[in-house]
C-alpha cells in the first residue's frame, strides 16, 4: 500500500484587480504538485472572480495571461480547486454558475478543515 | 478532565483602507470558534485602526458595516483579541487609550508566541 | 551536542511600492532570532525590489527608511535571506547582480523546502 502523499495548501485572496498577486501562487501550486504533495488552492475574498466564466474566456482570448497559464499547470499537475462560496456570493457578487468548472464551491469552514488537515499552507 | 482545545491563530493586517480584507478573517474566526477551536485574531500593520473606539463608534452610527458584524459575532463566539503595540502607536499612530475593550496591546514577539502555540495560522 | 534551533520563516510578498508592509516582516524576523529561532525571510512577487542594490542605496542616502533599519537589524541578528528568482526577473524585471550581497538567489520550489521545514511561518 502505497504511502498517503502529504497535503498542502495555498489561499488566494487577490484576483484581477491584482493580477500579481494571483500567479504566483499557482505556480507555487505546480511546484508542490510536482514535489509529490497533494496540493490545493482555496480563492476567498477577491480571489472567485479569478474563476469566473466570463473573465476567463476574455483572458483566453487576449492571451498571454499569467494566471491563465498557471491556473492550467496547475490543473494538469492534480491541483485541487475549492472556493468559498461566502466570498463567491456576498463580495464578489457571482452566483455558483458563473464558475469554471472543475473548482468545488465549499463554505468559509472548509477553510478551517483544509488547513487542518494540511501539513503546510501558504497565504497570498 | 477536559482535553484541552487546540488554538487557532487569525492575523489581521489590513484596516478600513481595505474593509473587504477584514471581515473575512472575523467570519473565519467566527467559524473556528464554533468548530471548538480556542481561537484568536491578532491585529497588526494597519489592522489596529480597526480597534479604535471613535471609528468603531462611526462605523456603529453608520450601520451595516460588515467588519463590525463579525467583530461582535467574534466576541459573542469567545474570540480573544490581541493588537500589537507597535503598529498601534508606530504605524497607525494611536494611543492606547484609544483601543477598545477587550482587546488585549501586547508587543510583537507575542505573534511568535501565538504562532508557535497555535494548531495553525491564517494570514490576511 | 547542542539541540538545533527550530526553523522560522517570513514571507515578505510587499515592496517599495506598500513599505507599510515591508517592515514589520523584518522587525518580526528580528525578534523571532533573538528568540532563539533559526529565522529566514523569503522576498517574493513585489519583494525582491526591496533587495535592489541600487533603491537600497537611495534609501540610505535620504534615511530613515524603517525597512532599511529593519533589514539592517534582521542582518545583524543572523536572519537568513532568500529571493525568489522567477519573482526577481519576470515580476522584477531585474537581473541577478542587481541584488545586494548576503541574500541567496533561489528558485520558487525553494519556498516549499522553507515552510515544510519551518516549525512556523508568517506571510505578509
Amino acid at each position: 500500500m502505497e504511502e498517503a502523499k502529504k497535503k498542502f495548501l495555498i489561499v488566494v485572496t487577490h484576483g484581477p484587480e491584482d493580477i500579481d498577486r494571483t500567479y504566483a501562487p499557482l505556480f507555487m501550486a505546480s511546484i508542490a504538485a510536482s514535489m509529490e504533495l497533494d496540493t490545493s488552492v482555496f480563492y476567498m475574498i477577491k480571489g472567485p472572480l479569478l474563476l469566473s466564466k466570463s473573465w476567463q474566456e476574455e483572458a483566453r482570448k487576449k492571451g498571454d495571461n499569467p494566471f491563465i497559464r498557471f491556473f492550467d499547470l496547475a490543473k494538469e499537475n492534480g491541483v485541487k480547486m475549492y472556493v468559498c462560496v461566502q466570498s463567491l456570493k456576498d463580495m464578489c457578487h457571482m452566483r455558483e454558475d458563473e464558475i469554471v468548472d472543475g473548482v468545488e464551491i465549499v463554505g468559509g469552514s472548509t477553510l478551517i478543515d483544509l488547513t487542518m488537515e494540511a501539513e503546510r499552507s501558504l497565504f497570498f
